[in-house]
């Protein structure tokens, strides 16, 4: 069997979960890491759940009932005889079933509300459930918030480390450093003496090429010493924790269990590996980490409440609050945080979850900005208001930015993917840190000696998106200053003026970084560091927007009286906003590589508060979207799932083809027969040979052999336990014990041993289709309904069964795929 | 049978439809109005819907094939094979099937596909298919931003037109006629002397008890006139017009049909009737209706194009989107329409869907601000920009006017209901002139005294959010100047102030508003003229938010030393804003009447601008959301929607009962077997007796009566649409003639007459469940489908069936109400 390899390729290291509450601690030993056989027993968790291997002998041993656990899929069983523990869970890496999993709360609400009648305490216990879902927000909004900050500081700190030093103290960042300086104007706040550069404090001088010789080598040293330290990090004690985590979110989302994924030593180390990340000057951002940071916190803080530790669809509306909480810090935009939630990543997203999700992503922002890391009581770095508006002739320039973003974002991903799929069949992805370390090297040595790729994506964003003003000393800003101040009129300060020497200079290091990127960005995204995808991605579309934005501006200034500019762009006038190009582009590539749409444009609308620069944004996303898609109709995050061969049936892609449930289902004509049950007569014995016998992980129940009516459908690990437990427990099971799913035991001879009941095990409610049905419907019904699998029915009789990995496999078939790439269930 | 009565209430004329794309002129005459028989026989449509009726013989006269009507539900049928027109579409008043919609409009999609490989023009065709959708979405923008463009210029002249007229041409409202007036200074630009009250235009003075009572007069008038004509219009060619329309609205997009409530009689009288209603003063606005009037332009220009023509799914999700721009135009609130049409109105809501949502209400919105129908650049009359932040404590009173927003929500719905119901169960419900004229008269005698209730509600809330500034010399203002302005500083212009006498006045006449208010508007919403309650309920809640305020502000000034205020509330500093709470307590009424969350605290936003009103909103509107939920968790929609007997199954309420799917099928325990066919043996004639001796609307077939093994479902139209077809066309099929279901004929004897062949119209893939499935999995099922009925077998044998109204029936007993309010199928 192939490697999984999460973070797009195969991490060379055992996985061994010394499981607590689904969290745990990674030894790296020399093996490979095969995540599709857990053969380790866990030692049994006191709390939270219990991780039954279905192979474990021993899985009787707990002695705590799980409470509501397993009543689900048995609806007719007494609810005071209590169900075995592990019956009702799932295995790592197994798709959960979201009915049986609504359906367990349902149940649990129920009696809780029955119970509420009966007296006061249990009265406030329901309405303390009630409301725990709040609370649960709030926490995830204040702890999340916290994080997003202390990231913020912390990156800005070390970022800032690879330049120089504090002198009045070293954990104080440039900007923080000057603060207290009196000796600087205003203008050259950033120039103070106790902030000195590494060849000031090495050499004494900051001045000629000896200087800018150890300032590169400081910058590259600690560069390499970050990524380093990540990677490291990162391999010996938390392999989940690399990579931007949002494809793994959205298949967690969609119901696949990828344990430990949120646990705490994930959070804990992806948080470290994070700042270190981005301050070693990688070409990677910190918003997609952070969403997988804030789903940590939420799966986490989700242990400190039975309803939702103990249920994994109530689990996953937390999570999907979280990844809104994720990007709400990320962009300061909570309502773009909940609308990327619901268009992007999230599977099951009812009302609640949408109401909850902006009060967590609110409380969130608040704590951000109360936090304050820029110090400007902004929520980003890159917050702009733009002041003129736009003219509807702008429009065409804006959709060929959408175009180069279409194409970049199509051509980025089709790189990556080939990149990171050589990255996992090649020698490379057996040395992680050494192409981590490589790759920061080239980073920090191509990116020193030009000041855009110096400073880090989120700062050269800021830059890109500013309006230049007259007083603006950067070299962006870098006009002639117009000859006679009357002529510009006193309230045009930002009138559009010829480019000096200084854009000049500013326009090629930005085309030489524009190049730079696209190219470092690819080999970057999917190394074995955090890393996301927002900022480069941004900072490619800034830049070539930034580019055409003075361009423009410069043919707007020299040719006014062309007829396109005619009417609406007089000599003086402030017509081009070139910043606002910038914001255009990086929507653009944004959009082209994520194939987000209003999300997109309403975090964008947050960031500078404008309505009327929405229409800008939405005709350059609908382009990039339309060019990127005309390529291949997956985002990168799509594209990551595929590679990583998650169980993942897309709820935005229509299935288009004319197939029946019959075409697709198992067993093929050639197969044998489907493998049952019969609802009597089998023994204890059969039963287990039928089990061991095949690889299913679930056996339909029938009336007999012969009918092929459907009675109900039994999971193999449910068997399994209850078989092992009845062995172990009740009196007189033997192999030629009768199996019994019916209502009453079948009368037998008095010598017989004592029958098994199962009927509580089995679901009765099995969905089914019949063999007919189009298999537009049934994928339909599977991501509407959240389904594992369905059975195939012809006039009544069962047929087969239909399992999301089956139709994942028919669709890779017709699209022409490897149908073995789809590796779990 | 009980009226259904459309707009909460019977009214008296009979519905005639001459339909034509569904679209209907309404006779009245003095009939009763039944909807559940349309035993009129309508001229066919040579588009659109073919509407046929289940007992009329002609059916068959129509010469146009349905194109790909019909092959939705037998996928096995040879595609070349015509369908029978008829068959595939729905009667008014039914369920639609989504399953078979979607399904359809697959089939079609993968038609043109396929055939775009062959010719250009096919794939011209296959491109311009597929951007019709944001073609036909940029046309309602445009059409919706241009209607309630009209609707607010209209409104605002005619409303005027009650206190005065302006000489210089009749057609100006007061605002415009005083634009060109050069002697009027800033202050008094309303009292331009080309403006004559109608006092003075008679009488030749303003002033004396005598003009006062003229004028007052004249205002009686004006207001009746304009109610009369509303209500005798609505009634004369539109009864659909009436009421807001968005319980409808959200019926229709949960799957149901009600012809003609989208057609182009009921845009027209609607757009006309909503103008004259607003400007006659009663309590109501035009929010509500123009949600409705949007979708009426969605619902006629989706016929021009073909794929949402012909596709009740693809139409609905149209009319989603259309609802978004209603609100968007409304409030100018785009991001906040998308989110309440997802909220709040939609049932199926697909990603694509939002995203075009977003576009069209976009569009709408620029539309909409390039008429600039206020003159101000705004979308809305009540843009607000507050300039003081808001402290913690302050979340105090802002809850308390959440628990006020909660109560009379609560309060208005039982309220409301309880009038609404005896308007249909006692006389009141046969005069709705009278009704409406009465109310008028009523409202504007009391109305006309208190400036505050003479002015609309649209201008009484903008006034009341309005922030005072030193300048301000509106009453509301009134507070006695600062003695020493140096005390306050310069740059505190709205620092809190005492009272004065014009303030107090203003106070007493705001109470005594309140008071008014909330009486009207019970009897006022559910009258025969279109009323939206969304500016009532904001009006309520931002008059009592305004007493609030001052009354806050003013405790704040005159006991600064309070601890509550020590630290944030220093003399002469601005720490209360009296429009900030007058806009949370807008937000909380209506949060409580309608229990809007996401979407109503979005618009507020959309209103202010400032991410940090976003928490006093947030907390007023959760408080009072789960106050009224206490009282009831019904909003006003709903109510009403129950009150009609829609079968309407609410997405957002959890299906809280213990119930199996054994418990809600029919047949019961008592009643006679289910009616079935089975696939072979039955004759035409035996099909015949059967189907008119039961009134189902669909029949399962089985493989024989005793095994009662499923093979597929019929619909009943369908299949007396095709026997009668059969009879007519089909040479030899006569009663006893044998019904086959199977895919090959069945051997007969060679003298027996031509088998009648209809495997082509049953569903195969009808969908299933075991009778132990738990009622909540069911609901969850019909829900997330959209199904019509779902088949009940137990042990692979079919037991009975359930229908969306079974289970609304089930859901109204276990509430304790009637179960046969619930109307329709």
């Amino acid at each position: 069997m192939e490697n999984p390899g999460y973070c797009s390729g195969s991490f060379d290291g055992l996985h061994h979960p010394s499981d607590d509450d689904d969290d745990e601690m990674v030894d790296i030993a020399g093996a490979t890491l095969d995540f599709s056989s857990t053969d380790d027993v866990p030692p049994l968790s006191s709390g939270g759940f219990e991780d039954y291997s279905t192979t474990t002998g021993s899985s009787s041993s707990s002695s705590r009932a799980a409470g509501m656990n397993g009543t689900g899929p048995s609806n007719l069983v007494d609810p005071l005889e209590d169900p075995l523990p592990g019956v009702g869970t799932y295995e790592d890496f197994n798709t959960i079933d979201w009915v049986r999993e609504k359906s367990k709360d349902r149940d649990r609400h129920r009696e809780i509300t029955n119970k509420s009648r009966q007296s006061t305490v249990a009265l406030l216990h329901s309405i303390s459930d009630a409301f725990s879902g709040w609370l649960l927000m709030l926490l995830v909004g204040l702890m999340a918030g916290a994080l997003a900050g202390g990231i913020d500081i912390a990156a800005h700190w070390l970022n800032d480390m690879k330049g120089g030093v504090c002198l009045i103290g070293f954990w104080f960042n440039h900007e923080h450093c000057c603060w207290t300086s009196n000796e600087t104007t205003f203008q050259e706040r950033d120039r103070c003496p106790q902030w000195q550069s590494w060849a000031e404090l090495i050499t004494g001088t900051s001045e000629g090429a000896f200087a800018y010789v150890v300032n590169y080598l400081m910058y590259i040293f600690w560069a390499l010493l970050f990524a380093f330290l990540a990677v490291t990090l990162v391999r010996a004690f938390a392999p989940y924790a690399c990579g931007s985590g949002i494809p793994e979110i959205k298949t967690i989302l969609s119901g696949f269990i990828i344990r430990g994924y949120l646990g705490k030593w994930t959070l804990i180390i992806k948080t470290i590996t994070l700042v270190l990340a981005v301050s070693s000057g990688l070409s990677l951002g910190k918003e997609g980490p952070l969403v997988h940071v804030a789903c940590c916190c939420a799966n986490i803080l989700c242990h400190l409440f039975t309803k939702y530790r103990k249920n994994e669809a109530k689990r996953r509306e937390v999570l999907s609050a979280a990844a809104a909480v994720g990007v709400s810090v990320a962009f300061g935009a909570p309502i773009g945080g909940v609308l990327f939630s619901l268009e992007e990543v999230s599977y099951y997203f009812p009302l609640k979850t949408l109401w909850r999700s902006f009060f967590a992503a609110l409380v969130a922002a608040f704590t951000l900005r109360s936090i304050n890391p820029f110090g400007n009581s902004r929520l980003v770095l890159f917050y702009v208001e733009f002041h003129a508006p736009w003219h509807l002739v702008e429009l065409a320039p804006f959709i060929l930015l959408g175009i180069f973003g279409g194409l970049w974002g199509a051509l980025f991903i089709k790189a990556n993917i080939a990149w990171c799929r050589k990255r996992k069949s090649t020698i490379l992805g057996h040395y992680p840190v050494i192409e981590v370390l490589v790759v920061a090297a080239l980073t920090a040595i191509i990116a020193y000696p030009n000041s855009y790729t110096r400073m880090s994506g989120a700062e050269l964003i800021s830059e890109l998106f500013n309006d230049c003003s007259l007083l603006d000393s950067s070299q962006l800003c870098g006009y002639k200053q117009p000859t006679n101040t009357s002529e510009t009129g006193a309230g045009n300060s930002l009138a559009d003026r010829p480019a000096g020497e200084g854009l000049y200079t500013a326009l090629w290091q930005l085309a030489l970084a524009l190049v730079f990127k696209m190219m470092i960005t690819v080999i970057t995204f999917g190394m074995k560091v955090p890393s996301g995808l927002f900022i480069p991605s941004m900072a490619v579309g800034a830049i070539a927007g930034r580019l055409l934005g003075v361009g423009m501006e410069q043919l707007a200034y020299y040719h006014h009286d062309w007829f396109i500019f005619k009417g609406w762009c007089s000599p003086g006038a402030d017509c081009i906003t070139p910043g606002l190009y910038a914001m255009v582009g990086a929507a653009a590539c944004l959009g082209g590589v994520t194939r987000m749409t209003v999300s997109l444009v309403v975090i964008m609308f947050e960031l500078t508060g404008g309505l009327e620069y929405i229409v800008p944004l939405m005709a350059a996303t609908m382009t990039s979207k339309w060019v990127a898609d005309a390529f291949g109709r997956e985002g990168i995050y799509e594209a990551h799932i595929r590679l990583n061969g998650y169980p993942f049936l897309e709820a935005k892609e229509e299935f288009e083809y004319s197939s029946l449930a019959v075409d697709v289902m198992r067993p093929r004509r050639a197969d044998p027969a489907l493998a049952v049950l019969t609802q009597e007569g089998m023994t204890v014995g059969e039963v287990e040979t039928l089990v061991e016998s095949t690889h299913y992980s679930g056996f339909p129940v029938v009336v007999s052999q012969e009918s092929q009516r459907l009675v109900g459908f039994v999971l193999r690990r449910d068997l399994l336990i209850s078989i092992d437990n009845a062995r172990k427990r009740q009196e007189g099971v033997v192999s030629a014990s009768q199996v019994v799913f019916t209502e009453h035991a079948p009368t037998q001879p008095d010598d017989a041993p004592p029958p098994l009941r199962l009927r509580g095990i089995m679901d009765l409610s099995p969905f089914t289709v019949t063999d007919h049905t189009p298999m537009d419907i049934t994928v339909d019904i599977f991501r509407k309904l959240g389904l594992r699998q369905c059975l195939v029915t012809h006039n009544g009789r069962l047929l087969g069964i239909i399992t999301k990995k089956d139709i994942l496999k028919h669709m890779a078939q017709i699209a022409n795929r490897d149908p073995e790439s789809i590796l779990f269930n």
